[in-house]
């Protein structure tokens, strides 16, 4: 195939390259000046030392040597621009933007009894109070799945919501209610039916109470290991609790439903610089179409977006919006400075190997998925939106930790970009896998399940592919089985606590 | 049962009641004021606001109110000591110790090829760089057990080395080094046989290279699974090599060795008051007799020991043991600060409700775990001792961070003594549930696999009861099984990471 120059914007003073090319090949007019692999950028102009290098219209940074154009423009080629100031950021109506209508507008989910978003999958969730009793709680599931699940052939699946907390953790930290909130609000996900179900050990910091309400917290739902005697009756007594539940979730049945009901979180992981232009953006597309059609979707990744908080700053709906954006933002910040470490941390090695040079061009890559519909709500990790639209869910960038924080808020599908590649899964939910580039696709055949490589080729637009993604996005809500979950990859929840471990 | 009331030292001013009793009862001679719970304190004399109370010899607290001979004495009665001061501490030859020597000086186990501790168990471990390989490794160890593990009976089981480390996490920050050598050192623990399988992705941060040398980081130990075009092909690879290792390890075979070989972890979780009078110094004592008999022995527990910190610096068997002491300590003393956290994190609410006040009481009952051997060595979480003998390892007390950690260093074996009751277990390493009361081995009598509460009632000494957990140690080392493996009771691994996610 033939490289060709990819520029995003008529501003931009690089651009990428769709295939590794040789030193003195000439593309798309330009005669290349060294090797450059693919995704990397090529300077398409002669620039000076201390000119801004522009991407996405956007300064990625100040050159550190003269380039002439056909230069390969790296991490090396670089210095960072300064972070933008939460300070100066201050509320202006967000300028008005129109949507496409999608053709489709239903789904087909499980509605729940206490309303709010509908399930895309009909589980059974067993949520502990502290990893004591993990075990306990697998050996539990393993039995389950062998002599209960195939009688109750409406019902998907059957997790443990295991996590490391509950015990040895300094539970009245300030820092503390991000994961307690986290662990409370996944017991409600959508696709787990408005069924309650905890395992508790009895001497642990989180009790129960702390977890669920007084009408909840009833022998009906919860299980207390330290009450029974031995093993062999608390399993009696969870196989049963668990039956109950199962009998019940096994009457549910989908119905088609308006995409209000439905809640989607983006997440990308593994990121190159194709991952910008092509999986991305077309996430970008799919998510304004869901919010234009009445859905909820989640973005997140705090140190991915960072670098682009004023870009979202402006999309910001209203001045809750905006102020708890800086608010979430800042908490970040200091976050980071406890732990002597600050935005360099990101990218990863894999990220500048893909030809993201600093974490200004892989934020202006990530912020794309978000579309451009406003912002209508910005929550903290784990919290729960209280408004349909597009939410900023101001959750780490990290992969496994992002996920079980956007299930905690609500999501009940996931759509997963990547350009190195990762077999990312969710017990919880369905993930929707999306390459930005063809020869991902072409190497992981059986673990992609929408390739984005097209765009780059120029072989298909963001819209098309973006459309096509929205209708895999509807069909997985519905009831289609991604690669991850017919394989049964699945991630273990990895909750956030930025509180200390005592 | 009639109550007894249990004086630990003769300095004592309170003593522990054995069982709970009543207002007017009339216990070793002194009528209780009030109804007191078992396990809590009683006062042995009037005492004035602002006294001393005393027990273990140690001052527990001040009175903040006058009590009668006869009264409760509980957390609410009690302001806490100051804590030992860090730069107070000074080296001085400690006071030389003559340890029962053991009747038994050898144990059955899997000598290694590297030398060094030898194997309680004969087990495949699966070591992942990154949390996003875990979901295919997790379905890679299900079928090695359905279809390989059947055709190596030597092989005691497999186990993937999942934790939530390797990207998304600042790699950087000063405080990694602790996370990146626990799993390095993991991958080392001397049940796993010297045999070397690491999966990682291809783009995390934590690559290879910080996990093996150059002469372990080949193709035959390593599966990147960027590197294979599908999940068909690099389930078939990692097959393939996990077959290649149980060959391996299925050569080996127990032997009768010298107790130099064996590395044994204590821990405590869930502890009462009975705990520091009967299963801690029971495994004190067994402590004592591994340690003359030519065993290391690891205890930890930071936050635990923290106020009883001058206790083990005296011990120190040198000047370098102290100054890491020291270093460790203060280390974690920081470490809560940052989280806006102090000692009173700790204890739970199940170690109030079970009669330990404060984190003074707590602490008094945790170091008698380590019985009376100098410590000849303090070690950081998931470093590597270079001595034998009695060795502090600087963990969280957190049961299922300290497990982990002591994994790490290389502990095969590991005690747990508990009051409350945990169903704790670890698929790496044999764990033996010690229990502090009657009680709970009464209600659980198919998962405590010895009961320290006889000593409460008066029926058995601590040396009786710490030689019988001295042989059950050599036993389960040797291949007996405690329940929680019988059951396969397995906590997942939760390695301690006080660096910020990103
Ligand atoms: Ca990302
Ligand atoms: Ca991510
Ligand atoms: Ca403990
Ligand atoms: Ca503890
Ligand atoms: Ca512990």
């Amino acid at each position: 195939m033939n490289a060709l120059l990819l520029k995003i914007d008529s501003r931009d003073t690089v651009a990428i390259i769709t295939e590794a090319s040789r030193k003195g090949d000439v593309v798309d007019g330009i005669t290349l000046l060294s090797d450059i692999p693919q995704g990397h950028k090529v300077a398409l102009q002669d620039m000076q030392k201390g000119d801004e290098v522009i991407r996405y219209g956007v300064v990625l940074g100040y050159l550190l040597e003269d380039v002439r154009k056909g230069s390969w423009i790296n991490e090396n080629s670089l210095e960072l621009p300064l972070q933008p100031s939460l300070e100066s950021l201050s509320f202006s109506e967000p300028e008005e933007v129109i949507l496409m209508q999608p053709k489709r507008t239903t789904f087909e989910g499980f509605e729940n009894p206490n309303g709010g978003f509908a399930g895309t999958r009909n589980i059974l969730a067993i949520t502990t109070t502290v990893q004591c009793v993990s075990g306990v709680v697998d050996q539990l599931v393993k039995r389950i799945k062998a002599e209960l699940l195939p009688r109750y052939p409406n019902v998907d699946g059957v997790v443990a919501i295991n996590h490391a907390y509950g015990c040895g953790v300094a539970i009245n930290a300030p820092d503390a209610v991000i994961p307690i909130r986290s662990i409370k609000n996944t017991i409600k996900n959508p696709n787990f039916g408005g069924q309650v179900m905890v395992v508790g050990l009895g001497c642990e910091k989180l009790t129960v109470d702390k977890l669920l309400s007084d009408e909840e917290n009833t022998p009906e739902n919860v299980i207390i290991l330290q009450d029974y005697p031995g093993y062999g009756p608390m399993m009696e007594a969870l196989l049963m609790m668990a039956e109950t539940k199962l009998k019940k979730l096994d009457q549910r049945r989908r119905k088609t439903l308006p995409l209000e009901k439905l809640c989607v979180g983006m997440q990308c992981g593994g990121s190159d610089a194709f991952s910008g232009v092509t999986a991305n953006p077309s996430a970008g597309y799919a998510s304004d179409l869901l919010v234009s059609g009445g859905a909820t979707v989640m973005f997140s990744e705090v140190t991915e977006v960072r670098d682009g908080v004023h870009l979202l700053a402006e999309r910001c709906k209203d001045e809750e919006a905006l102020k708890k954006l800086v608010a979430e933002i800042g908490w970040y910040d200091e976050y980071l400075a406890k732990g002597s470490v600050d935005r360099s941390a990101n990218p990863t090695p894999g990220n500048k190997k893909g030809g993201l040079s600093n974490i200004v061009e892989k934020a202006m890559g990530s912020i794309v998925k978000s579309g451009h519909a406003p912002i209508v709500q910005v929550i903290g990790p784990g919290e729960l939106p209280t408004k349909k639209g597009l939410i900023f869910a101001a959750t780490p960038a990290s992969d496994i930790v992002c996920g079980p924080s956007q299930l905690a808020s609500g999501m009940s599908v996931q759509v997963f970009m990547t350009g190195r590649g990762t077999p990312y899964g969710l017990a919880e939910a369905p993930v929707i896998k999306v390459s930005s580039r063809n020869a991902l696709k072409h190497m992981w055949q059986d673990l992609i399940d929408l390739d984005a490589g097209s765009i780059a080729t120029g072989e298909e637009t963001v819209e098309v592919v973006g459309e096509r993604l929205f209708n895999l996005i509807l069909d997985v809500a519905s009831g289609k089985k991604p690669f991850s979950e017919q394989y049964g990859l699945n991630n273990f929840l990895c909750f956030f606590n930025p509180a200390p471990i005592t």
